[in-house]
């Protein structure tokens, strides 16, 4: 049996402390279909980040040159920082015919839904709005008002979770890694990306 | 956590022998949330077959009557019989917000697919046209020349494939019920169909 396909611009966003990261990483470890791209950042790394792996942390200088030069695909500040996601790997990606996922804020998942509307978007939410309270303040590296941020933030983001293709609530990882499974599985089932040879 | 869901109309569909019925059966015994609908027949029951389970076998002026009142949602004529799929039962499943699954020929889907563009469509596939036609001889039910009329209407039934939301190939029953089974749990989490309430 002969089939080609056509590759899939997975987006995943949620507010900040929802786990959309742990998610991300999951689906990359358990899905070898699926490639990545590594964002820019202007932040500074937290503990453990690596630059390069985690994000390319690099100067405002350099990410205004990025920008001059439509090199992001979308761009936006969140929480101070700006973050963007590079346009060429994304593109090489697509041509390729490789499926691809973007852990990414709701600023920027919301741009890039514009720019790329054929993508995949999935939405994460938290169970209740004090459990996302308990997670930010469990990572330990965020000051109270930080905390108030997000939480505000977040209320913003879930407003327009509509927006997104799927919703899905993390309350327990892996079942919140099923769903996110099973939306991967089925959107590589869809017709217009699906294109099997069924010889005579 | 409260939430709220609207119903699914999902239609399964693909050419005569593919094992449609056999998918289908196997996700209403697996998925709770799924209800069905027995359709009208107009031609003799198959061994095995009983009245109102697998199909409401009535006679020409029965079906008639049906169609006079607008009670089908499609009716087709395929191997020379009539098939009605009565709109009631589908009305009433989607008012209270129940999951609904029709088994039904290409000629229909394509016809609800018309009347209910917020369905969701899974064409199945056979691996090849000869594994197609070894399931069709297998049956034992069907004659030579019934078996040609069917491999016939096949070849025309899969070159409209691309109508349909997703496709699977049904090479492997197992393989084949994971993919629809994941097109079933990705679609429930569809933001257009999925209310959850984070609660502040």
């Amino acid at each position: 049996m002969r089939e080609t396909r056509k590759g899939m611009l997975l987006v995943i966003s949620g507010p900040s402390g929802v786990g959309k990261g742990t998610l991300f990483k999951k689906l990359l470890a358990q899905d070898e279909t699926m490639t990545f791209s590594v964002s820019y950042a202007t932040r500074d790394p937290r503990p453990g980040e690596v630059d390069g792996r985690d994000y390319h942390f690099v100067t405002n200088e350099v990410f205004d040159e990025m920008v001059k030069k439509n090199g992001f695909l979308e761009y936006a500040v969140v929480h101070g920082g700006r973050y963007g996601t590079p346009v060429q790997p994304v593109i090489e990606a697509m041509e390729k015919g490789l499926n691809m996922v973007l852990d990414i804020d709701p600023q920027g998942a919301l741009n890039v839904m514009k720019s790329m509307p054929d993508c995949v978007s999935v939405f994460i939410l938290p169970p209740s709005m004090s459990e996302l309270r308990r997670r930010l303040e469990g990572r330990g590296t965020e000051t109270p008002e930080k905390v108030e941020t997000r939480l505000a933030n977040a209320r913003g983001e879930i407003a327009l979770k509509d927006k997104y293709d799927y919703l899905v609530i993390n309350d327990d990882l892996d079942a919140a890694y099923e769903q996110l499974k099973s939306i991967v599985d089925a959107e590589k089932q869809r017709s217009k990306r699906y294109f099997p040879i069924i010889e005579d």
